[in-house]
This record gives C-alpha cells, structure tokens and sequence, in this order.
C-alpha cells in the first residue's frame, strides 16, 4: 500500500472527488472525509494536492488524523524530490507582514522577572503571537459585553478588612475535588494552544505541577490527551478533563474512556456550548490577513512606476469570498459535531454510567440550574459563561455567584461551586472565596502565559496570583481559605474606574 | 394643451406669480401650488424656470405630481433643443465633493459576505450614501438621547439562560397580525428609501419578500405605494401601512382605501408624530454640504495666486440664507399636513369606519396609553419613539415595554404589542421578546442595509438577525418563541460598557 | 475747581497717596477711594496717573464714578495735547493676540439664520468674545462639579407623553409674579454683560421686550439701572431687579429705592452668594492672556538671532506677581461689601418694610429652606445654586425642586417657585415645569446670545427656546402650562449619556 | 579603629562575605548587616565597595547608621585621595535625563502665588521631582482602584446649605485630641519626604507650625525623629507620632520611648500594613528610568552611521535582571521587619503598657473594627487604607465613614474619629465632618506642597485649604465646626463627572 509519491501525481488531486493532503512529508486522501471535517470543507480543498502542514499543524493534534482516518487512507510518503521540494519552498517561503511583526516583538519582549501582573503577560503575548491565535483567543461573542462584563463586575466588590489580627502563618492552599491545589485556582479548559506557543498545553501542564495547581485539559487541545499526560512532572499530578459531549453517545462514551484510562481525575461537562457563537474578531481574522498581506505587497511596486490602487481592485469577488468566510470562526469548527441535545435527565445519568470519576457542569449561568445541578447529584457545578465567548449578555460569572449564595446557600453545602471568567488578579479570587467558591478557573491568562514566555511563563502566572493572594489574604485579616467570608465583601451600588 | 416648449420660454416662468419646472423633460405650471408644497415654496422656486429633476427624483414617488397637480397644470414636454441641453448640462456638471467621496466608497467596499453584523451595514451605508441621505437617515432629535438611549437601554438586560435543554430543534418563527414571519422581526415604516439607493423601497420589499419577513410601507416612502405593492415576490407576501393621517379626513381615508385596494394587510396608525421635530443633523445638512463645496471651489484657486480667505468673505448674508433654512428639515416637509389633532375618541372609531384592516397603534410611549389603547380595541400597539426623532427625552422603548410588562400584563392577553428603537443584535430582539413583545421592528437598519447593497443588502440583515436569534434561542435553552419568558430576562443595575 | 489737565501733571499722581485716572478724558482722584474699591486698591495703582479707560468701561455701569466719588474728586478735563496724545495711543496701540482672534472670528461666525440651539450660541460667543468676558460668564467655583451637574440632572429626567390629544392649539405663555411672559422663562439677573458686547444689558433688555419675557436685571449690572430701564421698548415691559444686598442697611436701601423709582416690578433677594468663591478660570484668566502676549512677544525675535526661551525668564517674580492675584477674581469685587449676616428674622421684614413689590429669594438650595421661605412670606423662590458659581456641591437645582415636590407640594401652593442652573433645551423647561415650577430662569444663555449676536441673538434665544417648548409640549399632548404634571416626568435610575 | 583608607582598598570589599561602603567620606562594613537590610542585600551589593552617598542619602534619616551599626564596623575616613576623587567623579557626573528634565521644569515652574488649588500644587511637584519619587508618593496597590475611589466617592455627598445665615464670623478651628489646630486639617503620615525635597519632613513641621495645623510624623521619615522635633517653629508645637511596630516589641519600646522623649505628643499605630502590598509604579521606577537612560545612550550614536537597535540587544538578561525586580518597591524594604502578628488582644495593651500618650489606630477600614477599638478604649480612631497603598479594593474612606455614622453613630461619642484618603479640597473636609469626623489627615498633597515648593509650599497648601474650608462654611450657613452636621449632606444615587 505505502508507496512514495511525486508532487505532480499529488497535484492531480485537489478537487472535491479527489481530494489528497501532504502533512509532515505523508500523503492523505482525505475526499470521503472532506463533509466530515469540523472546519469545513472548503479550508481542506484549499490545500487539496498539495503540503498543507503549516495550516495543519498549530490546530490539530498529533493523533488528530489517526482518530478521524481509516489507516487505507494513509497513501505512503511524498518521494524524495518532493520532500526536497516542499522543504525548499518552506524555506524560500517569504515572511508575512504579520510574522516579521511576532519576530520583532520577540527581540524587543521584555524579561520574565520585570512581569509583575497578568495583564503584562496578556500584552506580551499579544505582540509576540500570531494575530490569528490572538484573535482567536481574545474574541468574544458579539459586542463583547459580557467578555468585559465579566472583568467590570470584580470592580463593584470591595472588601471590609480586619485589622489587628495575627497573619503570618497564611496559608493560600485549597483543594478541589479532594485534590490538593497549592491556591484556590485552577487552570480553565481552553483550546488551541498550540496557535500560541509551539509546545502547546504541555507548557500549562508543566507550569501547573510545577507550582502544584491543576489543569483542566480542553476536549479540544491542540496536543493529544495522551501527550498532556505524558507532560506531568508527577504521576500523582492531577489533571481534570473538559468534555465536549459528541453527539454521538459512542464516540462521546470512547472518549471518556480515553482519559480515565490516561489518569485524568475528573470529568468537567461543557455544557454552555451546544452551538457556535459569533467571535467576531476571529472571524474577521482572515479578512485582516489577507488585506494586511495585500498591501504589503502593493507598497513594494509603489517606488517606482505607482501604479493607481484603483487599477488593481483591492477587494475579491463575492463569489471566492464566500468559501474564506466562516461565520463559526475558529471554534464554530470544533464543536461542530457536538450533542446539541444534552439534558438534565439523559446526559448525567449517561456520563454516570460512562465514569466513576468526579463530574462537574461547567457554564451554569442560573440559579435554577445550580439547584438542579444539586438535585442531579453532581459533584460540583462551574459558574461560567465561557469567558463571554457563548452567549452573549450572559450575566457576568461573580455577578451569578453573588445571587446564588444570597438565594440558595445551600447549595454550597452540597456541590463544589467554581467560577471562571475576568479573574485576572489575587483580588478577584478573594472575592469568588468569601463569596462560596471553592476555587476559580482562569483561562486566558494561562493561554497568554505560556503563548509569551512559554512553560515559565505558566509558573511565573501562578507566583504572581499566589503573592497577590498571600498578600491581600493578610491584609483582610485571613489566614486560611477558611476565613473567607461573605461579610467580608460588600457589592457597592456604583461603578468604579476601571481601566479594561 | 400639450406642447413642445423652449428653455427661454420656461425660463422666464420663475417667481411667485408664476413659477414652472421641468421634471423628466415635462413642464409643470407649480404657481398654485407653492403653498401647498410641503417642503416649502422657497425649495420649489430656487428650481423655478429650470430643470429640477435631480433634486426631485429622490424624495418623491413617480406619483407625486399626479396626486398633487390637476392634469392642466401638466403643460406639455420641453422641446428636442431644451432636452438636448438639460441632458447635455446634467452630463457636463461636475462632480460635488460628496459624490466624488461616495464613487471611491463604493470602489472600496467590503464584498458583503464578509458582513457580520448590522453594525457594519450601517458602516458601509454611511460611507456610499450621499451625505444627505446619511443626515436624514441618522438624525434625531436635539441631542439625540433618545436615540442613543434606545440602543444603551438593551445593554441593561441580561439572559439567564437554561443550559442542558435539547435545541437541536429550534424554530424562531412567529405571527404578526395572524401573517407568519419567518423571524420575530419586520420593517419598521421609514420614508425616502430612494434617498439612500435608486430602487428605493422595493429594495426592501423583495429582501423581505425573500427572507419571509414583512415589511411595513410608509406613507411617506419614495416610491408609490402602488410600486412597492408590485414590487412583491407574490401577492401573498403581506404587506403592513403605516399611516401619517391627514388632517383632512377625506384625503386621509383616500390614503386608506388606495392602500387597501393594493393588498395592504394591516395600518399602523403614527401617533407620535402630529408635529416635526428639530432633527439638527438633517437640518444642518445643506449648510455642511454648502460649506464643502466653497472650500472645494477656494482650493483650485490657491495653487497660483492664493487669495487670502478674508477677501472672499466665506458666508452668505443673513438675508440670503433665510430662505435655505429649514428649521424642520426634510421631516418636517413630510408631516406638514397631518392630523395634529387626532384623539382617541374621533380618530380610532374613524379608523375602524374606514377599514376592516388590523389597527395598530405606532408610537405608544407610556403604559397610561397601553391600558387606552387596549380599551380602544385596538389590534395592537408599537411601543416606538419613532426612533429618538420626535419626542426628545421619550424613555427607551424597551424600558416601556418592561414597566408595561411589570404594571400591566395583562395587556400583552389583549392585543398584540411590539416595539421598536434601538435593536440592532439579535439579543436584543430576544430580549423584547421574554419581556412579552409578539415582534420586534427595524427601521434604521433596514434603510443602511439597502443603501448599502441594495435588496442584497436587505436579504442579509435578515440572514443576519435570524442567525443572531437561532443561536442565542440554543444558548438560552429555548426552541421557539414561546419559550421565551420573563424569567430569561434580567434588568441590571449598572451599566455596561457599551459602545455606541 | 475744573480745569484742563496735562499728562505731565497727572502722572505725578500714581501712589497710594495721591492716585489720579482719566476716564474719558475726564480726571478724576481716586486716592481716597481706593481701599474701598470693590475690586481691590492695587487694581486702580496699575491705572494711577494715566488713562484708564480701555479697562474701566466694559466692568463699570457710567453712573458708578458719581454713585462712588464725590463731585470734589471730579477735577476736570484733561488739555487739549493729553486728549490728542491719549487719542494718539489708543489708535496705536498693538493689538493683542486675544484681540486678534476675536476680530478673526467675528469675521468667520456663522450668519444667525444658521444658529439652531442654545449651545451653538455659546460657541459662537465663546469665539467672538474676550478671554476675560468668556473666563467671567463660564467659570464656576472650584472643579465645577455643580455647574455641570446642573446640566448633567436634567438628562436622568425622561417624559411620559400622551398621544392622541389634539394639540392644534398650543400656548406656551404663562405668568411671572402676575407678569405675562409669552414663555415660562425669564432672564436670570447676571452680571457685566458690556464685558461680553459694548451694548452690554440693554441687548437683553431689548430682546426680552421684543419677545415678550422678562428680565431680571442685576444689581451688578453693566449698564445703570437706569440705562437699562430706558432701554425698554415700553413702559409697560416688566424688569425685575436681582438685589445683592450692601451690608449698609441705608445703601441697601437706597438702592431699592432707585429702583422702584425707576419702575422696576420685582425684588429678587440673592441669597446664595454672601462671600466669593473660587471660580477658577476667573481668577486665572489674567495669567492666560500675560503668558499669551509674552509667547506672542518672543515670536517676532525668533526668525533672525533666535534668542534661547532661557534667556528671558518666563516668569515674573512673586514679589510682582501677588499684586496680580485676585483669589476671588471678577466676581469676588463685585460682593465684597455685600451683607454676610442676612437673617431670616432680620431681613426678609427689613427689605418689606422698604417697599411694596413681591420678593423673591434667590437661591434657596435645599427643602426646609422652602419652607422657611414659605413661612417668611415670601411672594416666590427661586431654586439656584448660582449656576454652580457659589457653594461647591450644591444639588443641581432640578434635584432640589424634584425633592420639595415629593417632599412639601404643599410649598407650590402657597408661593411661586422658580429654577435656574443648567437650562439649555425646551425639554428642560418643560421638565421644570412638570415637577412645578411657574418658570425657569436663564442666565448665561442670555449673556452667550448677546455676546456673540447682541440684540438679535437674545431674540434668536427666545424664538429658540418657543420653538422647543411648543413643540414638545405637542409632542408631550399638553397645550397649555396647566398640563404639565409631576406624572409627565420620570427620574430614571441610570445616567444617559450626555455631551458636555 | 578609625584610619583613612583609600579606594583600592575599599574597592576591595565588594562581595557579600565582605561588603563596605562609603557615605560621606566614611567608610562602613555593611557585611553583617547585609541580610537585616530592610531593602534587601542586593541593593547595598550594587554599591560595595565604592561611594554610596548619593542613593544612600534621600531615603535614609541621617541617624539610620547609628541606629542599625554597631560603632566597630564605623571603619574611619576614606583618605584625601579618595575624598578628591570621589568629589571629582560626583561633579563630572554626566547627568540623567530625568535630572536634565527636573532641572528644566524648576526653570519653568509657576510663581507659587498662582498656585489655586492643591492638585496644581500635585502636578507642579510632579514636574520637578525625581522620577523615583514621583513613583513612591503616587502609586499606589494594583491597579490603583481604591487611590482612585477614595477621590471619586467624595464626589457623590453633595450638601444641603443654609442660606439667610449670619456667618461674618466663622471659625474652622478644632482640637485633635486637645490640641488645638486652625483648621481640621491634620498632616498624615507619610515616608520619605527627602526624596522630594532635600529638606525633608523638616518643611512639613515649619509649613504646620506656621500655620497652627498638626503633623504626624511616620517612622519611616527621611529625617531623624530629632531632627524633625527640632525643627518646630516653638517647643508647644504639637507632634503626633505613626508608628509602624516593630515585630521586636523591645525593639518597637524603644522606638515609642525615643518620641516620648522628644516630646510627641500622641501615637497613631498603623494597622493597615502588615505586609509590603504592590505599588506596580514604584516596583517598575528602576525599569523606567534605566530603559530612559539606555535610549538617551543610543540616540547620540545614531547620527553617524546609525547602528540598527536589533544589534545591541536592548533588554537586559533574565539573570542580571532578577537582582533588580523587588516585588515590594521601596516601601516593602520599609516594613519588613514590622510586626505581621499584631492583636487587639496583645498589641493595644501592650502600647498603652509603653506610653501615656493618646492612642490612635489608623487603618480602620470597617464598622465592626470601629466598635472593637471602641471597646478596646483607645483615644481614636482613623479611617484609612493608606490611600490605597495596602489592601486593594478596601472601601473608599468616606464611605466607611458614612456607614459608621448609620450604623453605629454612639462610636463618635466615645472617641475621635478621623479619615484620610481621597481629601484635596475644602469641601471634601466638610463632607467629613458632617458625617461626624472630628478632623481630617491629609498625606500626598502635604509630600507635593513640599516637593514642589518646599516650606512654602505647605504653608500655601494650609491657606488654600483654610481659604475653601472657610468660603465652604460660610456659602453652607455654618460659623463653626460644630455646625457641620449630618443632615447637611446627602449621598446621591449617581456618580457625577468627576476628572481625575
């Protein structure tokens, strides 16, 4: 079966009913996959008959096509002409405006040890990323509202601090889920992390047993689940999974399997998902690629004989458009085949029978749905909104936890509450404890962290919310996590400045 | 009667006493009908003696003169020489900076698959369009707090959405009047589609037509009502009314029959709008576009002998410009002879006398006249303040309709209620909806989208919406429209950070 | 005792033990005077033994050196030369740079047609007046929270308007203290207005009579009381005088008396302003225009031997400069003998006693003072906080009038309440009027519109202001002042935005 | 012991087994100190073995050697060569660009006559210190949302004046714990003064005793407690004393007896500053200033032939870096050795087992800890947050206050209370003291009177504040401190503009 191929033969298949890929120097019919494919069609048949490794790459996992491919489809390996080739052009490829821009930015980053906060990190990764993982990664639905909603509502909490209490022995630790955690924070599921960083979620997953904090690794990490294991420091290093559900319970149930056979502790369902939402920068992230690009190349020809722009049209026809424009984004492509049909009565039962491990909701956004999470006997529900990326005019996360612990409290006794979204100091976090939860997710933060500086860049995110947790902590009069009270916050009734 | 007349001929008819225009190569004796002209005489006769046919096409439909001037004031054609000349002269006019800056707009604009959302419609819209139709399009009255209002007012209801709820099944279709539409949302009534794009009106309603939503008619539309009632893809596609009543109720009732005659479905009966308001953009428009102009004319001439500025003096003399302005804009001209003194006890049961057609009642700004309009019997009422450009100062129409659906639910049990002002997102749409709304209307972005690309335009803001709407329907857990209740909806009491 | 004077004579006398003027062409010893001018001594030195004039005439009425100075201290004419030479170096004297921008914008200011509301009228004033005139009307105290607030209050005030009310006739008019005035406003007494236009307070006067509203003249006038009284366009035209009471019962007195005499029909009693406050652009206003001429000065230089900014030090030396510094600016001179011990026991009876005609106390700024007022007697209130030049963080008037009608509706029966402060819209009047006030009060609307267009701008305000009024009053279904009721008027719990 | 050495020598001992350094010509040997520093060993390692003096001074009291060195490592005098040299090396310094930009903004500084208001005194100091002290006295924790709301909430209590008041005679006098001081205005502790000014504390203390007003003196001043005791304008100045206690409470006696003993006349203990907190600005000052001085070196270069600033790397290496990143910034150096372990248990017995002097604890930062300093019987209390230098999110102080006149308004009958934090105008005084505050601390605007204009600077800020809390009192019907009472103030529901 495995023979070499040339680029010419390759070449021949780039259309709908024959369809070949070269990735990493191997040759794939992916035609009858073609409909099957999260992201589209149309962005396969763009690299049909050619090398499509760089697109494939920072997106998918390793075993990405071993999982989705009939192994007859793997045709065999380029030949050697074509693999000089394809490296040749890859080497003779010019730099995009877009990454002369990263390169510089890296040149210029400033040292890890001057970070003092998590929005520096988040404006290192910001110049040194791709503008397509920094699009993907900042959208939020819509208008963004409730993305900075979220950050916002922090601002209307204040505390009411004790004094003259003993604060040197403090200690900052937690567990969750019965796992010990060394600050009541955990790392938030989050895809792609590759986009950001070469090394992936194995930087975050390093970072985290590193500085003894878990990670919940997404159903759609760009490294496989097996390389994440296989990234701890420790065996004994938890790790926790977020499970986008397929809609097909088999395909769901086999995935499950996966990571409870990999060691993976706890089961956190994603269920504020069910269907793409518009993250209208990462869908516009194309557009400004491509018109970036565009005139990049028109400055050039301007020295000497400037040709009109009005002569060469800037803008394609609405028909080659229509295939570049994917409403769904980035992410609409990874939930596609999701169960769109999950309910209280079918999909809890269900993953009970699939699992014994610990199994959390994550993106309740309700009271109501924090006592039927109760009522359904899970072991703890996550208060999220998807970091603004779902629904938009989603209440902000603190803003739903405030509400729960003033209208059901006891719900707290029951469950494990955890919320993520806007968490970006030690305050924040204080905030989420004195008000009921066990601990908080961040997201974002890790995905910049390591998109800047790398693993260290992981640890570096976590000493900074430790020290500004240890810190604030002593000053309210705390020295454990059990001294984080509801007294000890107060919801003011006006907005104060805060600077997003 | 008919003849065959010569420029000097027409040419010395230009004053009071006796005052022609030549439209489409047609001469009209206009002396007795100055007064009558709701724009004013003084627009008329700064035409008088001339061709007028580029500033009458845009803001009156082909009826106008039939409907207004018996046929003996028709006095004929302008002979070959005169038609030779009035075509020679429009051709060899030259260019006016607005429309050299719109003819580089429409070169530059985005093909309108990458649109994603009606803000960018309006974006598009404002760079084509002439800046005329921009100014009347998007002016308000006073300071425009209403207007801006409408749209922050949504931004202080949040969801609270159900998760775990099968959505793959979601149906975002309603009735509005017992006429389906394949979205809670219709046009809300606007006048002078042409202003912004040749075709005008029809624009809208073939986009309508297509997307299966309905379309309100103004009576102030540009194109007869007969053309847009022809203008549909079939004659079952319904059509609504919006009445601009008369003050004299015989010509008022012709205006009813005419429109009943066509097929029209149902009146919307303004009651906002007995008297013009000073919408400052529109008004001040011709003084911009004047001002433009004269530094346009003063910049040829700098390159020799650079006159300075102060010999030229820049500004017309008082007494000159007098008659330019007008202090109620093009709206003013539209309603000068409505019904100001319309009550509920004459003009409903007048209504009813006239027609058998639903009544709403569009422009109810207080619950007071809710309750009024559902012991009136009314069909249904549209909460609407006419989009911020009447009453300067009228609460948001989504704040009416929550203190409506909190003072008095029943109501809602009685006649049909929607709103319009402000909705620009699909959320927002879902928004009125939970808070008891049947339908949602749009003005304003319905008039951007066929400025910009014509019915294309139209057929996407519908595309848009309806994906809007199906995905935050999933998001919140519900699967038609009947799902949507109080409880999803909360009013915040802060206020976002919401961009304008 | 009168005689020609030579310049040579009268410059011997510029101390502080014999300080000589000339104020047109009249010589005049002020040595006595000068601890007991208003103003301050050391203002009078920096004139003493020249002409004086150019800085005399737009801040003092041309009764104030008879009213001031004994006839002894008129010492007669300057000679012939003097005349000549004083003549000579006014004629030649360079202009300043302030100078030259207002000449430049009086020539570019639109024509008056153009104008169409309020703040127009301010900004053109602002272009076309003086530094000082424009740093004397717009400064208030300290960072002028209330003189924006006032404005700011305004916007959380939203309207309940009725529809379907005939509304065909509509009348705006209403009474003052039994007064008719063609609308509820009136001209709130204010200071100076020569400083703004040469013509100064007869401008108002004028275009209050020309449309039908009052004036309220104040006791800091521009013009003398009589001056202004003359400039009535008919006896019958009604003036009210705004009284700054002197701490000299028998001037105070006095100066009532002349008024009354002069015909004027009301006694507004100023209350709020019994010492000065620090209105900020005031005082600073002469440091602005000396380090405006001095950059102004070091410009010419700089084209041949550009001397370094370093050489010539910029700034005077504390020694020169303390004479400079007014901390209680224009307005501070104005009460400085003014009575700072005013009681409710002692002088409500006290100015009774000294004539028949209806009081007003101006600035009550807080409930129970209402109705110590109503107790006192008194014929009307007017709720003011000087237009936020007085007390820092006083409530914005239309929140102390919202209070006492919530508080005390028993207080608008018994006397006539009044507002001022932020007032610049129709619907601000109306708002006004909703919550109870008989009228409102303009202040530096009137100043802006006399300033930039004199007589014709005040009558361009009024015709402003009718024309807002009336229309919204239509659009809110009332026809008359007796149809705006509390019920009409909401306070919303949000803050709209609003431009400043 | 003392003998001369001479630079070879001491240049040896550079290295943390033997580490000397210069100040003043003398010689000391820091080695066993090295681990005690408050500001850590590395930054004495910075300057081992050479001349230290010019860091060393401006945040150093002059008695901090013998305090912290034992006389035997006084090694002696560094020797005529090395004076020389040293001398020669200070003058032929080139100087920073900071310093260049302090030297020119002292040239253009204001006279201090025109100095308003006490924020232009603040942007003054900014101008014409040092960068590193700007830093140090702005910043504040975080993302400085409590320094910037301690400000801001002043700005929602707006007042209810009286007006027909007799106020000719008005006294802002008041006693703090039966002192007497002019107005209620006291200075509140502060560090460092030096950095500012090279005179120090020692311009505060002539500043308020020439103005009759109070200072509170921290025990991080610049100067020695004796220096700043003698710089009292007379011996019955009165002095108050901040303490920060020593985690050694033999240590903290000594330094409680040593201001007995210099006639200090209360102790405030500070209780809100257990442990450093991060002021972002002056943690980044050093990065500032040494990224400032690496530009200026490469611009002179780039004349010539231009060195592409890829070539010499700009950042510093991770390595060298981590020595000069100190998370805590100057002020963790400051109390780190402070007592973490303070209880009101054994801490308030303790101090009043030390002294006799009044006892006041300032940081209290909520109503609960009020009544337990209440009950624990101290003299007062002052509500505080460091002006949001410590616990990030603390409440603004006013508003503590406001809720402790509410909730339990018999606290102020047993013990003074005081607020600082946010204060910068008269009226702000005011508002305090209508809610109950017996007088008011003010820090920042006393270190930039100073800093800008050394003694005269304070004692302009004195006469600015008196002159508003003065026209205040008088504008609000008050004629003593015993007026100002609680129904004169009114907390609003909104947020007025308020620019920072």
């Amino acid at each position: 079966m495995s023979r070499a191929w040339s680029l010419e033969e390759i070449a021949k298949h780039h259309t709908r009913s024959s369809c070949w890929v070269v990735i990493k120097n191997k040759v794939y019919d992916v035609t009858e996959f073609l409909p099957e494919h999260p992201g589209g069609a149309q962005i396969i048949l763009k690299y049909g008959g050619r090398d499509a490794t760089a697109a494939y790459e920072p997106i998918h996992p390793p075993d990405a096509l071993d999982k989705n491919l009939s192994s007859d489809k793997h045709l065999g390996d380029v030949d050697a002409a074509a693999a000089q080739q394809i490296t040749k052009e890859r080497e003779s490829r010019k730099k995009t405006k877009d990454e002369i821009r990263m390169e510089e930015a890296q040149a210029r980053k400033p040292p890890l040890s001057r970070i003092l906060n998590l929005r520096e990190l988040e404006e290192v990764a910001k110049s040194v990323m791709s503008y397509k993982a920094w699009a993907y990664y900042s959208s939020a639905t819509d208008d963004e509202i409730t993305y900075y909603e979220n950050m916002r509502a922090f601002s209307r909490f204040f505390f009411h601090p004790r004094v003259l209490v003993p604060v040197s022995k403090c200690d900052p630790s937690t567990t969750v889920l019965g796992f010990k955690s060394s600050i009541p924070v955990f790392v938030s599921g989050s895809a792609l992390a590759k986009l950001g960083h070469p090394l992936g979620e194995a930087n975050i997953t390093r970072g985290a047993g590193r500085t003894n904090i878990i990670q919940m690794v997404s159903s759609n990490a760009s490294l496989s689940y097996e390389q994440i294991a296989h990234s701890r420091i420790s065996d004994s290093q938890p790790l926790f999974f977020q499970l986008y559900k397929h809609k097909d319970d088999k395909v769901a149930e086999q995935r499950v399997r996966e990571v409870v056979g990999l060691g993976y502790n706890a089961i956190f369902l994603t269920v504020d998902a069910v269907v793409p939402s518009a993250r209208e920068r990462d869908i516009r992230a194309p557009f400004v690629l491509e018109d970036q690009e565009r005139e990049a190349e028109q400055q050039p020809a301007a020295d000497g004989q400037q040709k009109s722009t009005q002569e060469t049209p800037r803008k394609p026809s609405d028909v080659d458009e229509e295939a570049n424009v994917n409403v769904f984004g980035t992410a609409g492509g990874l939930i596609q085949f999701d169960d769109i049909d999950m309910s209280w009565k079918r999909t809890i039962p269900w993953l009970r029978g699939v699992t014994k491990l610990p199994i959390v909701l994550k993106g309740i956004q309700r009271v109501e749905d924090a006592v039927l999470a109760m009522e359904a006997g899970v072991d703890g529900i996550m208060i999220s909104n998807h970091g603004g990326r779902q629904l938009e005019y989603s209440l902000p996360s603190i803003e739903v936890l405030y509400k729960l612990r003033k209208q059901r409290p006891d719900v707290f006794d029951k469950l494990e509450v955890y919320i993520d979204g806007g968490i970006r100091r030690g305050t924040d976090v204080l905030k989420a404890l004195c008000l009921g939860a066990k601990a908080v997710g961040l997201g974002r933060p890790f995905l910049y962290a390591q998109g800047a500086y790398g693993e260290e860049g992981v640890v570096k995110a976590v000493q900074i919310l430790e020290r500004e947790i240890v810190t604030s902590m002593r000053l309210l009069g705390a020295t454990s996590v059990k001294d984080l009270v509801p007294e000890m916050v107060e919801r003011v009734d006006w907005q104060p400045r805060f600077k997003l």
